[in-house]
């Protein structure tokens, strides 16, 4: 499998152990990547907690009446993958939940007092892609966070828009990944406005044309079906102005659907005036898998040797690797010490389900092996008890990502680990 | 929908609005279903985390060539999903593991030294009822933690087996709820060996047999089978003994597996003299949905006026109601007074994800509707803050379990939910 990995990022998500393909573009996750992916799903949380957006779980298996009534069950084509149950009735494996969620809130949504409305999930979705390549960038089946917003008018969905707009901004930021915002396609979705956010990468199959004049940006799809976009952008783009073309990673979209799917499901309430009102929706997503890959991708030198993860979803901060020494007792005492630093820096508490270190305890394998595994892998700090400690009391503390390496005492070593874990 | 329910639990969901049917049997759950289900997953992690199981994910989609070498394929019947890609490549919609995780350990494990190995997920299966009934206890799609483990030989195996049945135990006693395991049958997964975990109910589809002097359990539909039971059990069940019938719902299943499994996908490992053998396999289900269910149709009240939680897994363990006055003063005062409370209880986190405490600030609907929501929601402590609460200061707090009422002062509220939350 990993002969057939060009992107970077996709060797080394299988060179280091996250990944492992079942079939093609079907992945399954091993343990180092669903610890990264919890994190990245709480960080995702975190922020649509902030501007209140509220977690639902809708079902992989949609009906197909409720994508045939939204005309997608035949525009979608071949992606949609599809399938019949044992009575012979017909179902789609969700590639997005427009459909579900707006026949949902058909029944839900009665008065204008229960706007806005803010609605995600982070489930598995389903695209059968004609080429599935590069790993979790373009895979059939992937994690989505999409949500779902319901407003009482243009302006207030325009606001809805730009909210969630800011917090996958925020998302990214954290995520110490560069990032750009360009205007986008509408593609199979609809609507009447969309914004795309990128990653920069070779590897990327889109090309975003940033004018650093202008401060805008624009995904080239929509270029090459309309030659006179500065009139969409207020930019001169592609006469007067300096522009770059950047390859990129899609890994956030943003829809203004307007009544598009509300007026097909009819998703209305009754407004202050007591009158029947259709609700302006919204829609946005980011392929959480695929982000999870653009973050490495983005980040990892090309040499292919080493992840280099944005810290707040490093699988562990740090990892411990007790060095086995001939001597019997110099081999206890390590494997007790660093029992004790992984105790310290949990800070007691059990089952460490939480835990941000690990111990590779892998003492049938050779040091080398243990240390070259700690570097693929990318654990921003590794902490290497050996004869040293031993003989002199300090720890040594390699800072991965710098290549600097410090020799600390315990309490110092813990001190430095405690604050960077915060 | 509700119509259709017998189920109370299934009653109580719908009402309480936690779940939304999309299709027969298969569910929307609403934002309070998403925080419980967080909740039961969470437990579960730490139990399986405290039994050394490591989490990983495997896909929905499984290549029918897998099931097709361990030949159940066919022996599902119609109750497995199938699919077909547009290459017309043959999938299920996996309803268990076993195919997948085996051909995964095949090319990662080994040596004898990386074993035990105890691999569990919690996600979303699939299974293609012929009457899908009573909401989450019987769906067509459903979550399930299913854990699947590897020994070198049947004793290690074995022992095991008995941990992964313990920590059965425990989730289901920090659940609160009654529960019985009882001899089981194999069924389509296989093995020698097999245990189920039941929580007794009216509405439950299995039978199990208690005797009460031998203090042994069975599933009856062994028995059919066999009427001489006794010998499997070393109990005169149906002859001398007092035995009970039970009405239950399955929640867990422990299958011995041995190596029908590793056999065919030949998870192999070098033994401590350098011999290859076929690793020994167990696997393990909680049907965390069906659980969710379960857990409410043993704890409630037949009336269905009102869902009992354990209290691990409430949505939330506070509901604080602030009670609209006709003086805007008062309202004003009340409104700080809950968020006060509020910020106070969540100890100043924002945002505030893994908060246990909720205002229903609806103030659009009258107090009754919403004292009634809170009472069918069953949030085990309600704050009420009303005019009294002015006048002397006093709030009150009912035990919506209990049906008990305290008036406290804020500080002694205060002390009293922040020991009932940890």
């Amino acid at each position: 499998m990993e002969s057939e990995a060009t992107a970077t990022s996709h060797k080394l998500l299988l060179r280091a152990g996250l990944i492992r393909q079942t079939s093609a573009g079907i992945y399954s996750y091993l343990p180092l990547a669903v610890k990264s992916l919890q994190k990245l799903e709480r960080l995702i949380d975190e922020e649509m907690t902030a501007i209140d957006g509220t977690k639902l779980a809708c079902p992989s298996l949609a009906p197909a009446q409720l994508w045939k009534e939204s005309g997608r069950w035949n525009a979608m084509g071949g992606e949609l993958w599809r399938i019949k149950d044992r009575k012979n009735v017909d179902f789609c494996l969700g590639p997005t939940h427009e459909e579900i969620v707006s026949s949902l809130m058909a029944s839900e949504l009665q008065s204008y007092k229960q706007l806005p409305l803010r609605l995600y999930q982070t489930t598995t979705k389903f695209r059968d892609e004609m080429r599935p390549r590069s790993g979790l960038l373009r895979s059939r089946e992937f994690i989505m966070k999409d949500m779902y917003t319901f407003d009482v008018s243009e302006e207030a969905a325009k606001t809805t828009y730009e909210l969630v707009c800011e917090a996958y901004g925020r998302i990214l930021k954290r995520l110490d990944v560069p990032f750009i915002k360009a205007e986008g396609d509408v593609g199979q979705i609809g609507g009447s406005m969309s914004h795309e956010f990128h990653i920069p990468a070779e590897c990327g199959e889109d090309h975003v044309i940033v004018c650093t004049d202008c401060k805008v940006s624009v995904n080239q799809a929509i270029m090459t079906q309309d030659n006179s976009v500065s009139s969409i952008r207020g930019c001169q783009l592609a006469t007067n102005c300096r522009s770059h073309s950047h390859k990129a990673i899609e890994v956030g979209h943003a829809f203004y659907l307007g009544t598009k799917y509300s007026e097909v499901f009819r998703v209305t309430f009754t407004d202050d005036n007591r009158e029947k009102r259709v609700a302006e929706m919204g829609c946005f997503g980011i392929g959480v898998s695929r982000l999870l890959q653009a973050c490495i991708e983005a980040l990892s030198p090309p040499s292919g040797d080493q992840i280099i993860w944005p810290t707040q979803i490093a699988p562990y901060k740090v990892c411990i690797v007790p060095i086995d020494t001939k001597e019997d007792n110099s081999a206890h005492q390590l494997n007790s010490l660093a029992e004790t630093l992984y105790d310290t820096l949990n800070d007691g508490r059990v089952p460490v389900l939480d835990s941000d270190v690990i111990i590779d305890d892998r003492m049938h394998l050779s040091v080398g092996v243990r240390l070259a595994d700690a570097a693929l892998v990318g654990y921003p700090m590794l902490v290497v008890l050996g004869s040293r400690t031993i003989e002199n009391g300090l720890i040594e503390l390699q800072h991965q990502y710098s290549g600097e390496t410090e020799y600390l005492t315990f309490e110092s070593l813990v001190a430095k680990l405690q604050t960077f874990m915060m």
